[in-house]
């Protein structure tokens, strides 16, 4: 990352005042793993009791640490556990040498945390195909374990960005049974964001006690509408992670709260769209929402075409209305269409409808809905019941100024 | 298309000189459909007894054009035919009026060239969603059929561009029982790139006998291979038609010659490399080979997704040569890959062997191959014997210039 990119205009005015959620300590510190001059090691510690959820990318070239998660997600224990991140490396198609970093890494912190090494978790982000210098973050682990702070969340947002414009933290409490329970969690991701399980890197953490099925229950469902519905560019990282914990230190089982759940839902489609609103070089936030699908899944990979498309999202960049491209991506997408009973929306105005465009289409008002920074395209198939929304942003040059200039 | 656009740097010198072909006569007119100063209306007049083959579009969304064209093909008749193609309108999503507009056009044409409305068809390419002002080309059929030219192929090239910087064309000579047979094509194309089944707009014409049948087989067989292997943009036209006319002027039957096959072949793949050429923003062609995948439907998986990928052709828009997000487009494909056997070329180069930065790997060497305005991208899956190769080009500031600033 040779220069400061400028904040992205989607972002929110400020970081989120995020409760502390009790069991959780985090610190970060700067290792020089690649980057200079900022932090880039975050280490979260999680109390005795804990349980851990995970989702993580299908990618085929997987990096050794999402490996290294996927085999542990789901050991019980009741000893405690802890997350370690470094930004600036992704330890991604790196061999053995790969696997040796993730063994050095895990091994050390178990260590210095005194915990079994099958609770660590560790992710890596940012440059492909570079050995991982893990003593530059094994060297670290003490100086790091001694600056542990429950309130340090805030800083473990920044200190996990890569591409990212502004660090992305969400929250929510729900009352249960009288008794409150917190949810914090914190996210990067900025491009190669096509997620396909769980997405980018992102941690929550919550001070609910949740048994370790239902917490995963809990974590795949969710994702499945929020992270795995959001697209900067298709392209799919090999790092993906999300990592849920509940650290029970509330002392309130919220194993079958509906208004657990719904918070949690609430809190991962919060990161999801702030990793979209964080999209490289991105300066229209787009919700696209395809109902009278023939089935939930043909809605969404209607809205996943419309979503990726180049000229759809070039045309969003230029603020035009340009339909048309709508009606290309639903062709092209595989799924079930008739032309002729296709209708779309752009904002409130109909622009097409039973296949051609609506006899009230104004291109004026088209074009002013395209003015504003958040754009809302509704395509309805009228086929059926399945329905689907999905996120992303607009193509600017400001994506091709980001790839093709430097290696994130 | 408001504003015009600097010819390709990857253009060729000058349009090829295309021999005659026997049977086959061209006419042009400015018939203002939607360009104003410039041919838009191109008609091509084929003798009777010429076969005729044609490949469409599969998008669920195509354009009654396509639609008239599919139920054409393959109907026998001795009678002439005819070809009618309009720039600046796609005549797509375009209701019962698009159906309407096609009859009448197919109606004055065979009532002009004095042949079945069952032989005439027509294509449209342009704005998708705008009515198209048939009378506007109604109108000047008489003037077009009486222009007929047999040397008018390289102006019919000019009259089907839309976004196109350069006409296409390519020909070939083959001998056959010690006779000359010719073969001549002409294309265009330059967005909303990703052919399915055949490719934008292609007219292809020999002076062969070739039974219609055959005629089909070969076409179809030879568009897997060049025009489905293409991409410029993911975005697949509503509006793809590739037509392949034998005159059978020459009296010599190529139904059977191997020879005629890979001259069809090698025209097809000239003019399909032409359309990567004239990618919208287009700097570089690169070409990508896949070997030793489990199947070659998986190597065109995968090349297709390495083609497709925003991070890669942004990356070779810049010159970098940025392989770990060659490795990310492999595993995000779907197609099957061993991160621990995936090897990696640019050029000559070995940049990655058996799942890691090959030892020998010089970035210098990779950098300056990536200077070069043909890049080549090799990939082994170390699976199988499957194999493909597939055409792309990179993704620039010109790309976001063209389809963010007018509608083509």
């Amino acid at each position: 990352m040779g220069k400061t990119l400028a904040v992205s205009p989607l972002a929110p005015a400020q970081f989120p005042d995020l409760p502390t959620i009790d069991g959780v300590r985090f610190a970060t510190i700067a290792a020089g793993v690649r980057y200079q001059g900022r932090t880039d090691v975050m280490l979260a510690e999680l109390a005795p009791g804990t349980t851990i959820a995970g989702a993580f990318t299908r990618s085929a070239t997987r990096a050794a640490p999402v490996l290294d998660c996927q085999a542990k997600i789901g050991g019980a224990s009741d000893a405690g556990a802890a997350i370690l991140v470094n930004s600036g490396n992704a330890n991604a198609f790196t061999g053995k040498g790969g696997v040796e970093a993730v063994e050095a890494i895990t091994a050390a912190v178990a260590d210095v945390c005194r915990i079994p090494q099958s609770r660590v978790f560790t992710s890596s982000t940012g440059v492909i195909g570079e050995p991982l210098p893990h003593e530059r973050v094994t060297s670290v682990l003490s100086d790091l374990n001694g600056k542990l702070d429950a309130g340090g969340i805030a800083g473990a947002a920044k200190a996990i960005m890569t591409t990212d414009t502004f660090p992305k933290g969400a929250s929510a409490q729900v009352e249960i049974d009288g008794k409150t329970v917190c949810i914090a969690g914190i996210a990067k991701g900025s491009g190669m964001i096509a997620p396909d399980m769980a997405t980018m890197l992102v941690y929550i953490f919550t001070d609910a006690a949740v048994d370790q099925p239902t917490l995963q229950t809990l974590l795949s469902r969710h994702t499945d509408s929020t992270f795995n519905c959001i697209t900067v560019d298709s392209d799919t990282s090999t790092s993906d992670s999300l990592i849920l914990a509940a650290t029970s230190a509330s002392g309130v089982d919220a194993s079958s709260s509906d208004a657990f759940s719904d918070a949690l839902h609430g809190v991962m489609l919060n990161l999801a769209h702030q990793v979209v609103q964080d999209g490289e070089g991105a300066t229209k936030f787009v919700e696209i929402t395809v109902t009278g699908a023939a089935t939930d899944d043909d809605a969404k990979t209607h809205g996943m075409a419309i979503a990726n498309s180049p000229l759809i999202k070039t045309a969003i960049a230029g603020q035009d209305p340009n339909w048309g491209r709508v009606v290309m991506a639903i062709g092209k997408s595989g799924a079930a269409a008739d032309r002729d009973r296709l209708s779309i929306r752009f904002g409130d105005i109909e622009v097409a409808k039973d296949g051609w465009r609506s006899p009230d289409y104004s291109e004026d008002a088209a074009a002013a809905h395209m003015k504003g920074q958040n754009i809302v395209i509704g395509v309805d198939l009228g086929l059926g019941d399945g329905k689907a929304t999905v996120w992303t942003c607009d193509l600017t040059h400001g994506y091709i100024d980001i790839n093709a200039d430097y290696r994130s």
